[in-house]
């Protein structure tokens, strides 16, 4: 079912700090930021040959991200996001087999505007997954 | 400097069940286990279209994770490892960038037979970083 791994998202408390740790330290290829005020952060890309990685910097009020970086403050890997051709077979199949969807299990427009779902981490060896639909 | 996404580990708890989670679950492909009592834990590859997962489990007297599962039960993402072309070159572009290597700063053979090192999460976002040349 699972496909690529789409991204490893990483919270941080201070974007352009870890931009640069990622640009200078690594020597990574690193997007501008992009301020998504619908999905509560700002992102920014870091380019790897096979997958990408997104540092995710809260923004405004009700990030989905602040209660992980309350816990958390100095950041850390937050979710892994799969993907997947058929995003409610997935969720049938999911739900069918016991895990939890989280909400209302409809999918949602991810950050990247395709069709997203959140896994329960409880029942994913306590990592967020998150799939979507590609 | 940093080039592909070779793979995410994730700690479990019970790799059994975790690997039961990735096979019927989001229907990957799963390795069978394999015990590297030389690093401490006992390891399922899944493998994905571009880079893998690996869920470790304690293996042993002082696994390298078992500090983590303590703090972390149901488990977690534990790190993620970038591959170098070249591992000495990388360590000391770090160190002089002011990152800091773990250990005593020389490259140990990681689980796949290829020269690693670890960089502190404190200075990688809270995310601990393996290098792994290849």
């Amino acid at each position: 079912m699972i496909g690529r791994l789409n991204h490893v998202a990483i919270a941080v408390p201070d974007l352009a700090s870890a931009t640069d740790t990622y640009r200078t330290m690594l020597g990574a290829e690193v997007s501008e930021s992009q301020a998504l005020p619908e999905h509560g952060v700002t992102v920014v890309f870091i380019t790897l040959p096979n997958t990408k990685i997104e540092l995710l910097e809260p923004l405004g009020e009700g990030s989905p991200i602040a209660a992980f970086l309350e816990r958390n403050g100095a950041g850390g890997m937050h979710h892994i996001c799969y993907e997947v051709d058929d995003i409610l077979a997935a969720r049938d199949h999911l739900a069918s087999s016991g895990a939890r969807v989280l909400g209302d299990g409809e999918p949602k427009i991810g950050a990247h505007g395709k069709p997203v779902l959140f896994l329960h981490p409880k029942d994913f060896n306590g990592t967020l997954v998150e799939l979507e639909q590609v």
